[in-house]
């Protein structure tokens, strides 16, 4: 039995204001390629799969083309939880009435948790379905006094362990934050303080577990317990990840070998960093001008208009920064160098930045006079 | 073949800020328990299935529940299309993963217009969906030059003519307004200054049409040309509608059988008329209370805190009317009677309703005061 295993979709994401669907939809095709070359059985989608409660329309639809591919197309069995960005009634809408088609979806948390039972040409599977829930969900839906998410994980699991069956592969799909577990600047909090962990161990018993909630790929304190990662890196902070979705080959007596197959973005996401002239340089042969840039500019010298000077060679430039208005390399050495200017030198310097000459003495008078007066009335 | 038409569902639609989800989930169960009862083959729901493209979750989870129970429970089939209150890609996730579960969705209009073709106990039945289309979206879709929502239709329904055939009756679901329909305050326009309308005479060959949008039942044409109306009372408006489902009995020879069966609501809608007092003697005995009630007072002496007494007698109360405030059954007559007095006068009225004593003098000279400034700023 072969198992994909993907999460964090976050459908209709846009990233410093720019909509990654077109983006979205070039992984979900290769996605679906995936599935019909590896003669997957089964695709376990961990949560997220939409950015947000409300998604645009837009998104709707794609997802429902990638699953019209999946099911319909293909054949495949496919199923879903809600994560805790997805609204999980809007998710779960008719799921009774897609079961048929080869599509489960587990949208709010029920008080039953009875497994998806695949019936696959390898043997049987149950799959047991987890949406992201807090500890104010379970005490709602179970009646139990659960205070921590720890608490509240191990609740279900003893609701699945009441349903698990010895003779049969079992796999546990939960959106959650694995203690450990390495974060990225793209994954929204489950509560804080670290009241969201939950331990590894927790997962152990199963098959296999399929996580979702964080972005980059990894294990959890056993081979068999992952996050298969978000399929787009959604922050700068994920520009060193390697995208990806997870194989795992279930063997009906339990055993799982686990390989993974990366997904190529139709943009990548890259950090730049350098003097702004050298950026621009490169900039002319880059072979990938239309990739998502992040642009850290070393420079020491203001530099004007740096957005659009990267855009005429980067049009996809999301973000610059100016490290070295704030650090050279030492630490916040320019800033203490400014904080030492009054006001009256600072704008001076501003002002033949941007006229290409220095203030003129009438003009500076009158500044000196206005700053004065603020200083004097408690204004700066 | 028996076919039970409905439409005009509004899920989530509230009035005067109460929501009517409780009273929709009511009549939501009658017509399943009719379907039932009637043993209805299949279900017709012709658009405005929610009240607003992003429908609360509440609705949606309400639908879900509703479309569980026709199809999986009782095992008909349902058919829907979207109207100009839904949002079409919402409405037609997955569309095509639900079909063999007997649930036909057509969300966005789409090139082809194929029929959903139903082999049904007493043969076979094609059902056109035309889900709400203005001539925008058919020029998109279509590439026809239409400029009217007349033009629009007749160029949809020629695309359903080349796929109608003469061996089977022919349902057509549209969602539009057909010429002469009577309107009431809950329905809105689909454009202005009457370009909206479609004449009954382009559904005349079909065997059956089953139209949406005007929330009265009503038949346009002739008898076989039919708005099933909304389940709910919208609207004060509304207030003297039966509101019902339509029972379509269609022969294999395309011969039909017409019926109403009528929805009883959770709580009625009324108007009530004539001065305070009355109304609240005879709220004291009135068997319910609970319903919605618009009340028309016909006091011509001003009432306080009109709401709050109503409510106590009628917690469900959602307007109060001030007729005699603007005539006394001969027009306008108070108004003008007021419209004579000095702003004075109206607050020395006002003043002596709410205080139960007039405005002692010194009071008075200073309003006068207040007054005659204000008159001299030019303020009134």
């Amino acid at each position: 039995m072969r198992l994909l295993h993907t999460s964090d979709w976050h459908l209709g994401r846009q990233l410093h204001g720019v909509s990654l669907l077109p983006d979205q939809a070039h992984v979900l095709a290769q996605i679906v390629d995936i599935v019909r070359e590896e003669a997957v059985d089964v695709v376990a989608i961990a949560g997220d799969i939409y950015d947000r409660s409300v998604p645009p329309a837009e998104a709707v639809e794609l997802l429902g083309a990638t699953l019209r591919s999946l099911c319909l197309e293909l054949g495949r069995q496919v199923v879903l939880i809600a994560g805790n960005h997805d609204g999980p009634e809007r998710l779960g809408f008719a799921a009774e009435l897609l079961v048929d088609a080869g599509l489960h979806i587990a949208g709010p948390l029920r008080d039953s948790l009875s497994p998806v039972t695949l019936a696959l040409a390898g043997g049987e599977l149950d799959i047991f379905c987890l949406p992201y829930a807090g500890p104010a969900t379970v005490r709602q839906v179970f009646g139990e006094a659960v205070s921590t998410h720890e608490e509240a994980m191990a609740a279900l699991l003893r609701r699945v362990d009441d349903q698990r069956r010895a003779d049969r592969p079992s796999v546990v799909m939960a959106h959650c934050f694995v203690d450990g577990g390495e974060e990225s600047d793209s994954e929204r909090p489950l509560s804080l303080g670290g009241a969201d962990r939950v331990p590894a161990a927790l997962f152990e018993p199963y098959t296999y577990t399929a996580l979702g909630h964080l972005h980059r790929p990894q294990q959890r304190g056993a081979e068999h317990i992952r996050y298969s990662g978000s399929i787009l890196k959604y922050s700068f902070s994920e520009a060193a990840h390697r995208k990806s979705v997870t194989l795992v080959d279930i063997a009906q007596g339990g055993d799982v070998a686990i390989s993974q197959r990366e997904l190529t973005p139709l943009r990548e996401l890259r950090v730049l960093e350098g003097p702004l002239d050298t950026l621009l340089r490169q900039g002319e042969s880059d072979p990938r001008r239309e990739d998502y840039i992040c642009a850290r500019l070393t420079d020491t010298a203001a530099q004007l208009d740096v957005m659009g000077k990267l855009r005429a060679l980067y049009p996809n430039v999301l973000q610059a920064q100016l490290l070295a208005r704030e650090y050279n390399g030492q630490g916040p050495v320019a800033s203490r160098e400014m904080l030492k200017k009054s006001h009256l030198d600072l704008f001076g310097e501003f002002f033949e930045e941007v006229q290409g000459e220095p203030l003129a003495r009438d003009q500076a008078d009158y500044l000196k006079a206005v700053l004065d007066t603020l200083h004097a009335e408690g204004g700066l």
